[in-house]
This record gives C-alpha cells, sequence and structure tokens, in this order.
C-alpha cells in the first residue's frame, strides 16, 4: 500500500511526482500546466466578478452520495451560484495526514475531476501540505471559486426583498447532514437516506432564465433551512413567516431526527436553495424549478412580511406561531 | 480564558458571533462586508488575471521575525508578486482546531490585517471551519490570491530563458527553515537568527521597473534554492552553472546546519527571490535590488548555459564540480 509520507508535502522531488502522478493527471488543463507559482488566466469579460473559498473537512470521507471530494466542487460552485454568478475557475489545495493511503487521495482527486467538469469548470491552480499523523484527520480540503456576472442588472441583494415576496426551497430538508451522520456514529439504523450533495448552477440558472424578479438565493449549508432563513432576514432586514406544513422532508430524515433528538430545520443540506422571489412570478419560478430534477420537489414555504425585528415566524402544523431562531449550531460538526 | 469550541464551526449564531468579533473587525472592508456567499468585485482592469493558492501549516505558530498569520500574507502575495502581478485581493480560510485560546487566534488575525494593509490588499471572502481536539494543530490558514498583470509585454516565462542570462538571489538563504527549525525543536541554541518572512511584491516591482529583460523569477521556499533552481531549469528546459562561493549565507546558518546536518541550499526561505536577467541587464538588476533593503544582500550567483540536460551544476569553493539535484524533501516539514 503506498501512503502519503512527509516528504511527499517538503517541496522536494518526491511532492513533484506527487503533483504530476495524480494532480495534473487527473486535472489536466492548460492554465494548470503553466506550473508556474501563479497560473495567469486571460481578462474575464463581465461586469463583476464573483470570488468564494471554503474549506472541507467533512467526516467520513466517503458517504451515501458523495465524498469530499465531489462535496469540495459542489459547496465551492454553488456558491458562487448563489449569487448568480456563472463559475469559471477553482483552485484546490489539500492538506493531507501523514499515512493516507495515495489510492484513497486519488478516489478523492477523480471525485474533483469529475464533479468540476460536470460543473464544466477547470482547476488552475493547486498546493499541498502533508501534517504529522494525528496532526489531521486523513485529508482536509480548500476549493476557492471565480465566477462572472455577465449583466450588471442580475446582481441578487438581500436588499432587493420586500414584503410580500415569496420564499421558495428546491427540495427536501436534512437529508446530507442526517446521512453524514447515520455513516459516521456507525448507528447501524439501516435507513435509505443519501446526501443531497449536487451542483446547483444549471438550477439557478434556469431561475434566474424564466424570471427578472429573483431578490436572493441561498444554499441552506451548515446550519440548516433555520439559520438560512435568519441570514436572509439579517441581511434583508425583513421577517418572514414560514408555514411549516409546507417545508418538504422525507419520512425517513423525520424519523431519525426524533430518534436522534434533531430538529430537521437545523440540519445541514448540500444540494437545496431557498429562493426569494415576487409574489408574481413565484408560480413561474416555482414551476421552471419544478422541471429540472434538482428542484423536482420544489415548494413555496412562506413570504416575506415588512417587519423590521428580523424575525423568522414558523406557523406550526397545529396552527400555532413560534419563532424560528438561528441555531446555536454546536449539534452536528464537520459535515461539510 | 476563551476557547474555540465546535460551536464555532458550525454555522449558527456562536459561529457568526466569531466571524463578527473576530474576523470581520480586523479584515473589514467593503466587498468583504457584502456577507454574501460570494463577495462581488469590479471588473478587474488589466491584461491577465493571476490567481494562486496555498495553504499554511507551519508549527510553531509563532517565530522569530514573523507568525501563521504574516507567513499566511507573505507567502501568497509572493507568489502573485514572483509571476510580475500587482496582488489585489486575498480569501482567507481557517481550519481551527477545538480548544485553540481565542486570543491566539486574534493575535493571528491581527498580525494577517496588519500585512494585508502594508501589501495594499484586503482580504474579500473567508470561512472558518472547526475540528476536534486531536484532528488538528491549532490552526491551519489557506489563502489566495488575485493579481493583475497590467501589460502583456511583462508576462514572464521560464520560456524566455536562454544561455548566458544571469541567476541572481536577493540575499541570505536558510534564515527561516533554520529559525523554524530551532524554535521548534527547542534546541536550545542560543542563536540570533530571524525568519527573513516579508512581502516581495515592492522588490519584484522595483526590479520589472528598471529592466525590460527580466526573464523568469520564483521565491525559493520548500526545497530552498536548490529545488527552486532545479524547477526552473526543467520549465525553461535549460542548465545552470552556479558559483557555491557567490551563495549569501549567514554565518550562524552555516553553523546550526553542520551541527544539525543539514544542507543550506535545500532549507526554505520567505522572503527572497531568485531572478533571471539578461547578462546585459544583470548589473543595473542587481544595483535596484540593493536599493531595496529586502534586496541589501543581493548577489549575482551563476549563469545560465545551453545544456538541453536540464541540470544544475555547483563550483564548489575548492574548485570542483558537482550536480545539485531537487531535493527528496523529507528534512524539515511543516515549516510553511
Amino acid at each position: 500500500m503506498r501512503v502519503i509520507t512527509l516528504a511527499h508535502g517538503s517541496g522536494g522531488r518526491v511532492n513533484s511526482d506527487l503533483i504530476s502522478n495524480i494532480f495534473f493527471k487527473h486535472f489536466q488543463n492548460d492554465i494548470l500546466m503553466q506550473q508556474n507559482d501563479s497560473s495567469l488566466l486571460q481578462k474575464l469579460n463581465c461586469s463583476k466578478i464573483a470570488v468564494t473559498t471554503d474549506s472541507f473537512v467533512i467526516r467520513p470521507l466517503f458517504f451515501p452520495g458523495g465524498d469530499i471530494g465531489k462535496l469540495s466542487i459542489c459547496g465551492t460552485i454553488n456558491d458562487l451560484a448563489v449569487s448568480g454568478a456563472k463559475p469559471v475557475y477553482l483552485t484546490a489545495a489539500f492538506i493531507i495526514e501523514e499515512g493516507l493511503n495515495i489510492d484513497t487521495l486519488e478516489k478523492i482527486v477523480v471525485s474533483m475531476a469529475q464533479t468540476a467538469k460536470k460543473a464544466n469548470v477547470n482547476i488552475i491552480a493547486g498546493d499541498t501540505k502533508v501534517v504529522e499523523r494525528g496532526k489531521g484527520d486523513k485529508i482536509y480540503i480548500n476549493t476557492t471559486g471565480i465566477g462572472i456576472i455577465e449583466d450588471d442588472n442580475r446582481i441578487l441583494s438581500a436588499n432587493n426583498i420586500k414584503g410580500g415576496d415569496i420564499v421558495i426551497v428546491s427540495g427536501t430538508l436534512g437529508d446530507h447532514g442526517i446521512c453524514v451522520i447515520n455513516e459516521r456514529e456507525d448507528l447501524g439504523i439501516s435507513v435509505d437516506i443519501k446526501s443531497d450533495c449536487s451542483l446547483l448552477n444549471i438550477l439557478t440558472q434556469d431561475i434566474l432564465e424564466v424570471s427578472e424578479n429573483i431578490k436572493f438565493m441561498r444554499d441552506p449549508t451548515r446550519g440548516g433551512l433555520a439559520t438560512t432563513l435568519n441570514e436572509i432576514a439579517e441581511l434583508g432586514k425583513i421577517s418572514m413567516v414560514i408555514n411549516e406544513k409546507d417545508i418538504p422532508i422525507r419520512d425517513e430524515v423525520i424519523g431519525m431526527c426524533e430518534l436522534l433528538g434533531f430538529d430537521p430545520l437545523y440540519v445541514a443540506n448540500e444540494g437545496k436553495l431557498v429562493v426569494i422571489a415576487s409574489r408574481d412570478d413565484a408560480e413561474k419560478v416555482l414551476e421552471a424549478m419544478k422541471k429540472n430534477p434538482l428542484g423536482r420537489d420544489s415548494k413555496i414555504i412562506g413570504e416575506v412580511i415588512d417587519d423590521n425585528r428580523n424575525n423568522v415566524y414558523l406557523k406550526t402544523k397545529i396552527q400555532g406561531t413560534r419563532l424560528l431562531t438561528m441555531g446555536e449550531g454546536e449539534l452536528l460538526p464537520r459535515i461539510c
């Protein structure tokens, strides 16, 4: 079994062989192959450039529906996509723990390469560091994404959100977090829940094409739907009323949440969107979302109200109303 | 003592308070404060865009002459600078081990903010992840840098290097690596060696301003001068003859290397340049470099020869010649 040693991160021949045999082999493109300290790009033809960075520390590395490699591409592409940007380039930096099986590394790198290809982006720069046994957890990956916004009129901002706007989610909530916790804790519960880890850039494009009145989009990852809605309320200085009965959640996820004591509204997703659209366009946006396989289960879950307390009110199934606060967030570490 | 807990990385209120109280407080700028999934930049006015990414895993976090925060800015700025680019934006992503003292985190963030300010760049996007005790080593930082090249004629490439070109280094070699190893191993040797960790973007600018015939620049970090010269020989498909007697190395570094069994030519630097210039311009380039405090000890150390074996030949002090190979690189892990 070939394993990563400290020499693989120390800048010499062994390091450079690893880069050639694993990273260049699978990520190959003209810009990366410049092999310079910086990669040079042609000037980007656009109105605005979008930039985002994310590190991925998920445990376990492989889970039903994905792996850390696929996630590291989807997560960053999705942050560009929800900003209305078209993803164009990614960088990838690896912090590897001494002793990692090189076949495992290659499997992760192949998954990254496949996902990047699907998103039509190139990985144009990279870095590899190796830390001693016990100073990491197999592998951590950082990706930084660069996207373009071609039309200034399509810049999404929470400031555009107004009372009466409609809140839509693109599908069932909590699948990613519950899948990962089930795998990780080896709960031995046989339940068919796959992570929703997906590229959202085509779905966001479909949404932007069908309506001029998309106010804001965000993917409810860490902290789940509840945290994302609270962030939007704070950024937009508005409040919202959400109807619990309309929030799509799989029965299996509800069951697991009851068993484990989690609230599915705080559980992470990696392939879902929250969309705020004008009331007039809401139905046609919903229809466009449902036509995309990733938005098949889209639902209108609530509306924005003019109320500067920046609250998220949940109308419960039994017709009560409670405040849906931002999570404290300590429940599920390392789900991304 | 306030310490980092898993909740600080889990996307809820505690996470968002950390971002406000530490990261936004010190990195504050209009683009970062958009607080969106992606940060939006104005279109970059340039001929080419330069992009580079680097993770920093150095141990110890603080050392004479710098700390992981300063290093994480200098390292990425320098990769842009040696490509002839003007650094304009950085992203910063943190992987923090549970239990890190928040005061230590803030000290590192302040050091990053000060160094970024000195380099005249803004940190425009970020990310924070927390891993359990024993799954990290206090803190790892990734920075990704974006720079601009205004003039297509100033694109540096190893392909431009020709026989007769001159090899210059900007000062003494090995200071960073030896300083860090001395601190880390607690050798108890009282020796006055500071890391050379510095921003090189003004020095590279000085060099490019004084000559139209700069062929290539690289900072000899991991793997040291020997590895960098070998990389240049391979990229440029040329060979070099280097004169050992002309390579500037402090007596203290030579002494420590003898004691520890290291070759200073393979020891990392974090504030030094290797410059390949045309023979005609070499003297004026050297003069310009010496005028900058960071290039005060610059020296011409050798020349390029037309020899497609891509070898680096070292003319030793006793007038022998030996091959200076690329390091195997296992000697000094985690010096950056």
